[in-house]
């Protein structure tokens, strides 16, 4: 039906009406005390929701630029990295690392597993030279709905104390509990298509003390990407390039509605929202990809064996409006992904399962019984 | 008066109506047909707009991060290049190639006079050994309102025979006739909030053949900014990193206003508000910063020497809510600037000249008759 879409992918994930509506307001000029005022705002409920006291920067780019940069504002060439790999966002980290000319060490999972931090443990200890200068870690792999151990290996980088920890939290910022300060997470970058509940278009970038103190001797080429420069004008709340203004407008009132619901309140709500995904994926008997124990909270990934994935997606579509994401790369046409990342509630986790279910009935696949999966979300929703 | 500012600054550009309720649509995936659709629509507008056949990529950056991407996909460390610097721009993309550690050799010209395009000829005609890899030139000067004859360096630049000419349109692409592909310009780079009706958000880079051979052997490192990826992807018009959906929506209206009124209009309206505006300001015995011979189609300097220039705008926007661009570093209340660009009328230059001519009488400027301003702008009109 014409307009009826409904986004249940890792992003763009859903906007809501009034960010919409914020976004469609003429422009004002970058160098206003207006936008001066909505950008100390911004910056201030940025902070908030990552739980942190250092600077929180914006640029005007997607995920990857932002974890471009948060990568290449801290390293010189020929710097040795340790680069989690398991999944497609993992090796494009590699290849960001190798396209700088960094000495890169890929630790690699199979895609579905998550990372062993015993590895990290292991290849961390043994660098007693402390050669090592970063560890590179995607938290929600959102190819495959893995949630790395972030905690664990942070724990091995800060045991060997010279490098800094440089952590992807594109899909995890905004829907797990990372307390960024708390665990002394050095860079941490993140994109607006995602937890923020704004359309893409702005990423960022949170640094620390110790991030800010090897930037001073890093020297990695950057101008655009140089966090110095929008560290230095940010404390005048402006931005040293022209800002997306209009994104501003529609993230200023999507952090607001973050701070009325409340940090605890929205990682709880992703905790339910994937514990219903997966417990009525399982009662449909559809394999989930992603082991539980290493869950993301962003993403669901189910690996069908009995029935087609690309027609599942397919149905989904035509009949219910409902959009899924494929699988990437090698994963393309053997898995899907069910986005409940954002602007989510319980309400749309039933419809999608009531969907799914209509689906696999049309589809001919016979392994559940009618009901069982809408059955399933509502038991966890009605006890948690 | 709350919600009724008028902005008449260099970026961002007035926005059309129907394009800012555009950018409120809900955001589709960005990897499904419906957006690779408007991809494909909007590609071929900005062909059209860029009058080329070639490539034109589409980069979720500001203006400046689409210049530098226009400068290090095509050159190597040490890589000799001329970049013309006579104002804020100009020096920016001085720092940009020193940044990336290019042999840079500046050529210099006053802010608020146009380079010289000699200097280039006998730099490029003494370059025997043909060592200099490329000549970057800033087309209008935003910090300025200074047009740089870059038809005549272009001709300079074409005898040299080796060098690519890298050029920053970001304030003259869609205000004035740039024919990229008769006149072989090899990367050209704009920005959404000009001249193109939309927000900002969006970078835009044209690459002709000529550069894509040089990019084959360019060294210098990238990878959010590798346009080989975005060229690789556009291809399939999809993009290699999430593109910032919304603002697709917006320049898919506003391309399409644009093919309406048709790309002689649009010049000839350029060239007829920026008549106007430097004729309303002589006869308000204000003086113009930037030559007649170099005059920007897309900004008009002044700088009044005897009524202060930031008084102007404080009374400009405050009882008429009119906002006129400062000058930057060195000309910081020195000049003001008065944007004419994009979705702006003829109108909208009778209103802000009336405002002016209303705050110089309240600023107590005598050295005009009053209404001559407007009626020296309204004469232009009237014959053009």
């Amino acid at each position: 039906m014409e307009n009826k879409l409904m986004l249940m992918i890792p992003g763009p994930t859903p906007v809501p009406e009034q960010v919409l509506l914020a976004m469609a307001k003429h422009p004002i000029g970058h160098r206003s005390g207006d936008f001066s005022k909505i950008m100390a705002e911004v910056t201030d409920g940025l902070k908030w929701l990552h739980q942190t006291q250092n600077d929180v920067l914006s640029l005007t780019v997607s995920g990857t630029g932002a974890v471009e940069a948060a990568i290449i504002n801290f390293l010189s060439p020929g710097d040795r990295v340790l680069v989690g790999s398991n999944g497609k966002f993992g090796e494009r980290w590699v290849e960001v690392a190798q396209a700088y000319g960094l000495a890169v060490e890929p630790i690699t999972a199979e895609w579905g597993q998550p990372l062993d931090p015993e590895t990290f443990r292991e290849t961390l200890e043994a660098d007693t030279e402390k050669t090592i200068k970063a560890v590179i870690i995607t938290h929600s792999e959102t190819s495959t709905g893995v949630l790395n151990d972030l905690e664990t290996i942070n724990r091995h980088v800060k045991a060997h104390g010279e490098a800094l920890i440089i952590v992807d939290t594109v899909t995890s910022l905004g829907s797990y509990n990372l307390p960024i300060d708390a665990l002394g997470l050095d860079v941490v970058a993140s994109g607006s298509q995602k937890g923020y509940m704004v359309p893409p278009g702005l990423g960022f970038v949170a640094v620390n003390a110790r991030a800010w103190e090897a930037y001073k001797t890093a020297k990695l080429p950057r101008f655009y990407l140089d966090l110095g420069k929008y560290r230095k004008d940010a404390a005048k709340n402006t931005t040293p390039f022209t800002p997306p203004v209009n994104m501003f407008f529609g993230l200023q009132v999507a952090l607001r509605m973050m701070q009325a619901e409340g940090l605890e309140n929205i990682f709880a709500r992703h905790q339910r929202l994937t514990s219903a995904t997966r417990a009525a994926v399982k009662a449909m008997g559809l394999p989930l990809f992603a082991p539980d124990h290493a869950a993301s909270p962003a993403i669901t990934s189910v690996i069908p064996d009995r029935v087609d994935a690309e027609q599942i997606r397919a149905v989904m579509k035509k009949r219910y409006d409902i959009v899924l994401a494929g699988g990437q790369d090698h994963l393309k046409g053997k898995i899907f992904r069910i986005g409940h990342l954002g602007f989510v509630s319980d309400r749309d986790i039933l419809t999608a399962i009531g969907a799914l279910e209509a689906t696999l009935q049309e589809l001919g696949y016979e392994s559940f019984t009618p009901g069982a999966g809408v059955a399933a979300a509502a038991k966890v929703f009605a006890t948690s």
